[in-house]
């Protein structure tokens, strides 16, 4: 086993990636205030952040547009008043899901837009879908990645075949996307090797997007990263989905590159995640995400125990061991 | 680099040590229940669980016993109390401190008391005084294993001394502990593969007790045992110190040998552990003990400003980076 770099060195190749508004959104249904998604902005740019996800650019004629805030759909207008041009290093992406996105009508030529990056969200069996997504994007002047999701229930030859498609396509990087929160770091291991074997031959990168379910998010993503992988997702206050993400603060805490700053992202912490916290907004590692983790499923079970408040954890295990094929 | 097992088998030498009293006390001062000291026995011996740890063996003189519950200074009759003469499989041990316990007046006979091992608890600096109570501990007939302190603190060549002397003496297994949370699962690997290659020559044992200030307490656990080590220290809920340890519930959902059963715990959660928690009882990761891991650091200060109820983490960042030497 090969690492790249070790614990006192840096590599140049990370790209720190801020997807709280994206994936944190889906906690909120992208109900940010202004101020907050400014205030996240700032605080990326300060902290050396390399990318920072703005949202989905999802269908209207999919999600009825009052159900949601403005990240959910990222019109160009909304992006502007938050970012105005966008005059800095820091690149902005969006997310596009294969089957709940319209590029055609909805992604601007890259010359009208302050979109650098497409990311298109894919499960493995869509992969042709997302490779026309990738292809129209990179059309349009975009960066693009792929992010096949619940990686944990592909086949391996199946991903192999996404990797061939993959390492001819136009993508910067193709992510780990371990939706379910189920891999541990040898298997993180394997599947980042297995990756990088398409794509460092083609001067592709491979990025890693972890959920926290088993408090594996940060492990997996040092453990990707070590192996090799770039594109480092993290989440501020590891807001997200479920059991959240890899924190922001965590990974910040952990590279070396002297490019990033911490204090930036303690005080957008305590100055507004604490008070969505406050707010009655419930993310994060719990024993409910910890067994649909280990069982290797959708954590929408785990995430509607939470609202109803139920803490009758080993009758949960014992329901969802039933759900198991 | 070589892994004993994979994530489909398991290894019978895996012991499984629950030390939710002993580290968890530290959080309430020891002052548990009778009834959550039985119940989580109860719930031990049902979820296989190799060793629990039922406290201190603290010495009267050094802490006030009005100050502390019963399990700081686990005398045999309330060890008894609990367990009667603990006539099951599972293995019960007590802590004791270097300098601040009295075994020549506290330590009964092996033949006279239901603890089965002691585990002598000492930094790098006092070795010797650790090896002295460790032969005393075996020459009364009990177990030991000896847990060496902030190793991340420690210099490689005083810990390969330590290791030459634990070597020669009586000790069932040594532990790696990392009291700070700052170590990553790269650096246990090389601590684990070290100790090993000290101790597997004389048939002795590796064991790994960790924190959680940087989410690594659980993926440092599984890459200690990837790597050979054997006893595996982990609590109820992460209960302990400031930001607690491995979490029982994710370990036991972890190994896949079939003589463990994560029910007992679940259920020992949600009726214990989070009546702790509703009476405020604080542990578990937090921004304050992230950053003292990160700077690798006792957790003190974050413990004080979680006392005070402070949200302050960027200010507290820059007060312990002037600590830092």
């Amino acid at each position: 086993m090969e690492r790249k770099g070790n614990l006192m060195t840096y590599r140049p190749d990370i790209k720190v990636f801020d997807a709280t508004i994206r994936d944190g959104g889906l906690v909120n249904n992208f109900f940010f205030t202004d101020e907050f998604v400014k205030a996240l902005y700032l605080a990326n740019l300060r902290a050396g952040v390399d990318y920072m996800e703005m949202g989905y650019l999802a269908d209207t004629d999919v999600f009825k547009p009052e159900d949601f805030g403005d990240w959910k759909f990222c019109k160009e207008e909304n992006l502007r008043r938050i970012v105005g041009n966008n005059e800095t290093d820091m690149k902005l992406s969006v997310m596009a899901d294969v089957g709940r996105t319209n590029l055609q009508r909805d992604l601007l030529p890259k010359s009208e837009s302050v979109i650098d990056m497409v990311r298109v969200a894919t499960y493995i069996n869509t992969m042709p879908a997302a490779i026309e997504m990738i292809e129209y994007a990179d059309s349009l002047g975009y960066e693009t990645t792929c992010n096949i999701m619940a990686i944990s229930k592909a086949n391996t030859a199946d991903i192999e075949e996404a990797m061939k498609l993959l390492a001819k396509s136009p993508i910067k990087a193709v992510y780990i996307v371990d939706s379910y929160g189920s891999l541990f770091p040898e298997q993180i291991q394997e599947l980042t090797k297995m990756y990088l074997s398409y794509m460092e031959p083609v001067g592709k990168a491979v990025g890693m997007h972890a959920h926290n379910n088993q408090q594996m998010a940060f492990a997996n993503t040092v453990e990707s990263c070590s192996m090799g992988a770039s594109f480092l997702d993290a989440t501020v206050g590891s807001m997200g989905r479920g059991a959240g993400n890899c924190a922001m603060e965590l990974l910040l805490g952990f590279l070396k590159n002297p490019k990033y700053n911490l204090t930036p992202i303690l005080q957008f912490y305590q100055d507004y995640i604490l008070k969505l916290k406050e707010d009655g907004l419930k993310w994060g590692y719990d024993i409910q995400y910890l067994l649909t983790g280990k069982m290797n499923l959708h954590p929408s079970s785990a995430i509607a125990f939470t609202k109803e408040n139920r803490t009758d954890y080993a009758d949960f295990y014992h329901q969802i061991f039933d759900l198991e094929p």
